[in-house]
């Protein structure tokens, strides 16, 4: 192994060790703001911004009522070929299904941001919330001023802003990592609000993510995509594809270390990120509404990574298999039953499920349960299953949590 | 209107209206015993069957994790050409992921089940209950014995058998019809446990319906699938396909009414079958794990049936619609939610979504909300969701039921 790579191996072990311990990328600036949008008293504003305008890249839910910041941002992200200088999020109300009003205050608040901010480049737009209320844009327009005047390029701030963005959320998720090529270093920090990407509960997952390195557009935009492909995309809470799904990743340039396509530099890089996100994935699904456990599922001998996430998928969005986790219930037959619905061409007879390490069902053959040893692995804080399908040599892993009365009680009187 | 016509009517109007007044179709006899698969002292093996071999149509789940007695009812079906001559159920174990011993299991019940009762043709045999585990075969095989020589062709029987199909079903369910054609009369009667048929919750949804019209097997399968379309796989609890689902539709013959391809005696038949399967549907998303609301979703406006159906599904499928109908919320956001990830090439400026009568949101914007007029519809225990896509003609009817603690309760613990 080269020393570049056991740094790196180093550096991505302190990802998941230590979340606190923030590597602050060069370049950026983030201020928060309280515009009694949610319970008063809570910042509901956030705003982060570059020095300059900087290669961005973002991917969206795939909800066809996407709401009006979704619209507008892929709309500012084509018009500035990539480039933009930052983006402006709200809590407490999600402006979607609100018609034309609503892409107007999305508008106005993207404005308002620039003009704050004295910004040269474009500023993209995130809420997230309730569905289907107009904003109140009498305290928001203040509320931007305000942020913005807070704004500082500091890991105080940073942990602010991850504050902010929160709805039901009951912790700020956040993540970072640091990398060496040559004799420069950059730096990649990210945080994160709601439970899922492609399955995210309440009205929204937000993710931001900054990093210094000095990138292309088109480049960062196929590392975004490569990376949330296994940690975003493979988490799921509820089975819910929330309207306003957004991750976005800046880049500042600022280290001063170039990312370039093909070389080493890009395998760092994506490397790290994966992390990162990775890292944001596991904290959202854990916290995922009424959860007490976080569920992870390996699913091995698949014909293709993606038919792989399909399983994992299914079993992590069975209610029936997040209620017997819950519920320490060994009842391995929901997940066969879950894998058997999951639209992958499952053969019965190949299928061996494992709990962490006890073999439950052994390629066709269910076996006897050791109720003892099951209870204690089901008792952990985290619940691994392992899956295999033999149908290839692909692999996936998925996150999810599990279903508790807790989660009937937040969600049966969100509004109120 | 036809005198016929007229009768038919208002023999359809007596299934909703009282299930328990039953037509008991002629030809058949239940019987049931208790052989302590599920808990001690409750009936738990169900025996129906016809007195000699009748045409038969079946419908089943499409897991791939097929229990072994779906795989056995496929080959007994063929086998017999659509004949048989009834079947033999038992609850408290599904006989799923059980591997060779649960095929030769599943077998040996047939054989049981043809011996007691003299058959002449073949059995088919359901079982539902938890997934894995082996059924305790000496005691089954002395409760087949003892369900056969129950028998009787009663409603007292008929009720009595489906109770005996239950697991976590709290109320049997059960309709009937009855209908005539000259001067001839039919009989359509049938009861069913469990909780959906694309998306059962326990371990299984079962369906046995009984009709004395004489009809070849060809046409009482194409029946069948029919009136299964509109009427079982438009429910949805948790989304989770069982391993087990099954319906099955005998016809004795016994009542002289001949039904022929094509003519008035198809579709009377089919239009009284759909309503005993329709009642059938409803009272099992009613009966849904921990419910307390019916929730019945009308799509209009669709492209066609399956896109309505499949609009209605995703809405009745959501967790947050499920809970924000329990806590009397009209969060209406969530049900548009739905349709955005729904599959269903939603246009939101086309979409209107009521709730009961009171429009919510009307071809792409929100109308302001009285919350006391919601409140009122959210307290019934039906609440009617009305969805127009605006994307062409067609509609569907869903059926669904609100999520609740219970459920968690009741699932958290299943096998214990």
């Amino acid at each position: 192994m080269s020393p570049e790579r056991e740094l790196s191996q180093r550096l991505i072990m302190s990802i998941s060790e230590s979340v606190k311990k923030l590597h602050i990328p060069k370049g950026f600036r983030w201020g928060t703001a309280a515009a009694k949008i949610k319970r008063a008293g809570r910042d509901d504003i956030a705003i982060l911004y570059a020095d300059e305008p900087v290669s961005t890249a973002a991917v969206f839910t795939q909800n066809r009522f996407c709401a009006a910041p979704v619209a507008l941002c892929r709309e500012v992200l084509e018009a500035g070929g990539g480039k933009t200088q930052g983006v402006i999020a709200n809590s407490g109300n999600a402006n979607a299904a609100t018609g034309e009003p609503g892409l107007a205050n999305a508008r106005a608040m993207t404005v308002a941001a620039r003009a704050a901010t004295n910004s040269q480049g474009r500023f993209l737009v995130c809420s997230t919330g309730t569905i289907g209320v107009q904003l109140p844009m009498e305290r928001v327009a203040p509320g931007i001023e305000a942020a913005a005047a807070q704004c500082e390029a500091t890991a105080d701030a940073f942990e602010k802003f991850a504050k902010a963005i929160l709805t039901t959320d009951t912790v700020e998720k956040m993540a970072s990592a640091e990398f060496s090529l040559g004799n420069k270093s950059a730096r990649i920090a990210g945080c994160a609000k709601g439970s899922g990407m492609m399955h995210p509960n309440m009205a929204t997952l937000l993710a931001f993510i900054m990093t210094d390195v000095d990138i292309s557009p088109a480049l960062l935009d196929e590392c975004l995509r490569g990376a949330n492909e296994k940690s975003l995309n493979c988490i799921t809470i509820d089975g819910d594809t929330s309207t306003n799904d957004t991750a976005i990743l800046f880049a500042s340039g600022k280290s001063g270390l170039s990312v370039i396509k093909g070389s080493e530099s890009q395998r760092l890089f994506e490397e790290h990120l994966l992390a990162v996100m990775q890292s944001l994935a596991k904290q959202l699904a854990r916290d995922g509404e009424g959860a007490t456990k976080l569920i992870e599922i390996h699913v091995q001998r698949a014909a293709s990574f993606e038919q792989a996430r399909q399983a994992g998928l299914a079993i992590g969005n069975s209610n029936l298999v997040k209620t017997a986790i819950y519920g320490r219930d060994a009842n391995w037959g929901r997940i066969v039953c879950a894998l058997g619905y999951s639209g992958v061409p499952i053969d019965p007879d190949k299928v061996s499920v494992q709990l962490g390490d006890l073999m439950l069902y052994n390629e066709g053959a269910p076996l006897a349960l050791d109720e003892d040893r099951a209870l204690e692995i089901l008792s952990q804080d985290v619940v691994i299953i392992e899956v295999a399908l033999g149908l290839g040599d692909e692999s996936a892993t998925v996150w999810s949590c599990d279903l508790t009365e807790k989660y009937i009680e937040i969600n049966g009187s969100y509004r109120t």
